[in-house]
């Protein structure tokens, strides 16, 4: 039986993590900079995040946030005020030392030793400090309050092990920071910002994901509570697509944030942070893409339909380009979600067949063949990305022209139900240890629905097993608590009402 | 004669300087922040940029190019490969050396011994060295010329005397950055993106603007010629608002951009940069603010028209704020420009007056009072920020709906017209040294045209006078010359037909 052929070379059985690699450089996404670790964003890859930032931005500014910017270096003694939270970052941060480079005398440069700073500054791995800083000298009064505010920036984490969108040292995101003058109101924001990033995923991405809560050891540094939305990869990893955090007083006490409440007693504020980057694009590649390349949900999508003209003879160019021009004036006319269908026209010089898997590789969710033939019968070439590359429909103008918009809704519900289906195949309840071996040998991946005692995360056998086999507690779902039901946690037997997702991560 | 009350103290006339720093303030734009010489950029500070971004994106965008994103930080070894380059920006760099921190033992954090970099990286001061490099490996052919791009990003320059938005440490701009395989293009192209810069400052911003190019002491580290856009503040003093770069094949050459042409020849490419930042909010504030604050042209105003409603008696307050939203849902249907009004009601608790003045210093457009007497008497109290705050008029509902538009963009022009008047009048042809000193003497600032040979402006005799009147080159404009008539160089007396504009800059 003959292999069929794939754009993509390996493909995703052969080698997952390579054709991840093979399937960013066919679709000119991204490639490694000479900066260690970090990644230089190619047009299209960058056209996703921009499609992602202006969907998000209108939702944060919607619910009441407002952007701002702070400064990208922070001053090391700030690092040192929250005790869990140096714990937790210290370790990778990139450190300014000088402000100030000069000749070494043999035609190189170095640092200038009379420029060394009395304290060094960090690149910024996070801003709550810096900007906990900053409230704690906005607030004075409960009428300050709320302080709901937003950047888009990037930031650094020293990596010593990066792959593109993934985990890089440097990568761009957007960090949400709020304050409150009651915990309620702080608990609920947190929860807020959750469903915000469930709705981009689901909506917008068509990757589903799961809402919960993150055990102990998952949660970020100087936290009470991270909650998560946690999705699924094709190869069955889980994949941490957003979290959301609720920091109680925690910062409010390191950077003294207080206000004075409505009875003139001095109180603690109640703080917030919530943060998605750019490595939902990683998700997203993830998720959807084939051994034929990248496939692009509509919703998110720099281009909704390509129009390729077949030219066999320079005498039709003239009517094949003119053709597409009114077909792609007609096409942008038409609405589709929040705006207009986008279209483009391939006209570089290279064969119509190259054009045609170039489109395909780069993910574009409809493409369009144009040339005399499919002109003078009305009847051009129509194939969807979600659907074999192969697979054509002859259809007429006017067809396309009626049927373009829900032919992208299709497209955008195919793709999140094929991913829904997917995980759901992939997740299985597990209800003892043997079980869990079993699972993530036989499966080799998926989701492990497990009664487990997350007070026990830390116990050595625990940490060993997990360790062994490169599992984690991604987090308690919400949608499969099921408190009615105390089962025997699969490590210690006790009886437990709490069920969490076991997995390997990203 | 009793001095006119201002809601900003000192006005103009009294501290210039001072005046500016209270402008921010009150608007709450933005303030300095604990890292050395960095501002924090506040909601409304913010709200500028983000308009300023969604413009000039479109702009640049519509002109072919596409955005990308580079790593923040280069390798010191790239900053010595143009040598000119080197010399520019070398001085005023932030290095990071360590990728760690560890425990001192005492509680406290410092760089770790053993995590020092190898070769130290700088935080970007600009891009053309690590985007050279990118380039070099991206162009082969002349089928891959030209390349077209920009990002947004944050940069940094150790500056020791900071202003916030003219000049700070860490602020944000877009850099573009194109190769082409022809002089003619790559020269074409800084002059296509200085046009761009023109429309930006004076269709959206209002400031006038002089195109022109810069002097070789002021030209940009390693171009070939740098061109610029060159505004006049409100005391007489110039603001480079925004420069284009020619670097020939200076770059090429250091980074090895070559192609093979069409006749199969090796090829270095010719390059281009380009680049605009935060820079353009302090030449907003410079250009049109008055002694009661802010004053922000309409087309780029976060908040067009705002509604202060005046609720005398809690009994009205239903009835006003239901007038207020009805108002608000029909003026937001209203077109104006490229978008539709933006109105927003001040809902705060504070008495009217307080709100008033508050919209008045934050530099809204158009404010409508509205309290039971106006509603009532179909009469709503409508101020222009144009005009002196107390100037009201009263209008019919039914007339400000019809007119809000037109109302906006008269108010647009009125502050064009009225920056380009304030110019043209401190703005005088010099044709000596002595009329020179004069000029500054007595006119304090303004621009003197003088005919000036730049090759001169190393000399010792030229070097001393600048100095020691703060005085430079700011360009050779282009609608200043006049290559038919040749005048004495103000210095040498050699006759010259080049015209420069000399000034005191920020």
């Amino acid at each position: 039986m003959s292999q069929k052929k794939t754009a993509i070379t390996p493909t995703r059985q052969e080698n997952f993590a390579d054709w991840y690699q093979e399937v960013i450089k066919a679709a000119d996404l991204a490639e490694h900079s000479v900066t260690r670790g970090c990644m230089i964003i190619k047009p299209l890859g960058y056209a996703l995040w921009e499609n992602i930032q202006k969907i998000l931005d209108q939702m944060i500014k919607d619910t009441g946030h407002e952007n701002v910017y702070f400064p990208l270096l922070i001053p090391l003694s700030f690092l040192q005020k929250e005790a869990e939270h140096v714990e937790g970052f210290a370790k990778e941060c990139a450190v300014v030392t000088h402000y100030r480079l000069e000749s070494d005398g043999k035609g190189g440069l170095i640092p200038s030793p009379e420029a060394k700073l009395a304290e060094p500054y960090v690149i910024r791995p996070t801003s709550e400090t810096i900007i906990g800083d900053a409230m704690a000298s906005w607030i004075h009064s409960y009428k300050d309050l709320p302080v709901k505010i937003n950047q888009w920036a990037n930031v650094m984490r020293w990596e010593m092990r990066t792959r593109l969108f993934l985990r890089t040292s440097e990568f761009l995101w957007q960090e949400g920071h709020t304050a409150h003058a009651s915990q309620e109101e702080a608990a609920e924001e947190t929860l807020d910002m959750l469903d915000i990033y469930e709705k981009l995923a689901t909506e917008y991405l068509a990757i589903p994901v799961i809402k919960g809560e993150k055990s102990p050891a998952e949660r970020f540094p100087g936290a009470v509570n991270t909650y998560c939305i946690e999705a699924m990869m094709q190869d069955g990893k889980a994949l941490q697509a957003g979290t959301s955090h609720f920091l109680g007083q925690h910062f409010s006490k390191a950077h003294n944030i207080t206000f004075t409440d409505k009875e003139q007693q001095n109180q603690l504020a109640w703080t917030t942070s919530w943060g998605v980057s750019t490595r939902l694009i990683g998700a997203l590649i993830l998720t959807h893409s084939d051994d034929d390349g990248l496939v692009i949900p509509p919703r998110i999508a720099p281009t909704h339909v390509i129009l390729i003209p077949v030219i066999l003879n320079d005498a039709d160019r003239e009517k094949i380009m003119t053709y597409c021009d009114e077909l792609t004036h007609d096409l942008k006319r038409i609405s589709y979600h929040e705006g207009s269908i986008r279209v483009s026209i391939d006209t570089k010089d290279y064969r119509a067949g190259v054009k045609f898997w170039t489109a395909v590789k780069k993910g574009v969710p409809v493409r369009i063949e144009v040339g005399c033939r499919e002109i003078d019968n009305n009847a051009l070439s129509v194939s969807r990305r979600d659907k074999p590359a192969q697979e054509k429909q002859l259809l007429s103008r006017d067809t396309i022209l009626s049927e373009i918009s829900s032919t992208l809704d299709n497209i955008q519900q195919t793709l999140l139900e094929r991913a829904t289906k997917w995980r759901d195949e992939k997740t299985q309840e597990i209800n003892s240890l043997t079980a869990l071996e079993t699972f993530f040998e036989k499966e080799n991946n998926g989701f492990a629905i497990c009664h487990f005692d997350i007070e026990s995360e830390h116990e050595p056998i625990v940490e060993e097993k997990f360790k062994a086999m490169k599992l984690s507690v991604r987090c308690i779902p919400w949608n499969q608590q099921d408190t009615a039901i105390s089962k025997p946690c699969i490590f210690s037997g006790k009886p437990i009402n709490t069920r969490v997702i076991i997995a390997r991560a990203y």
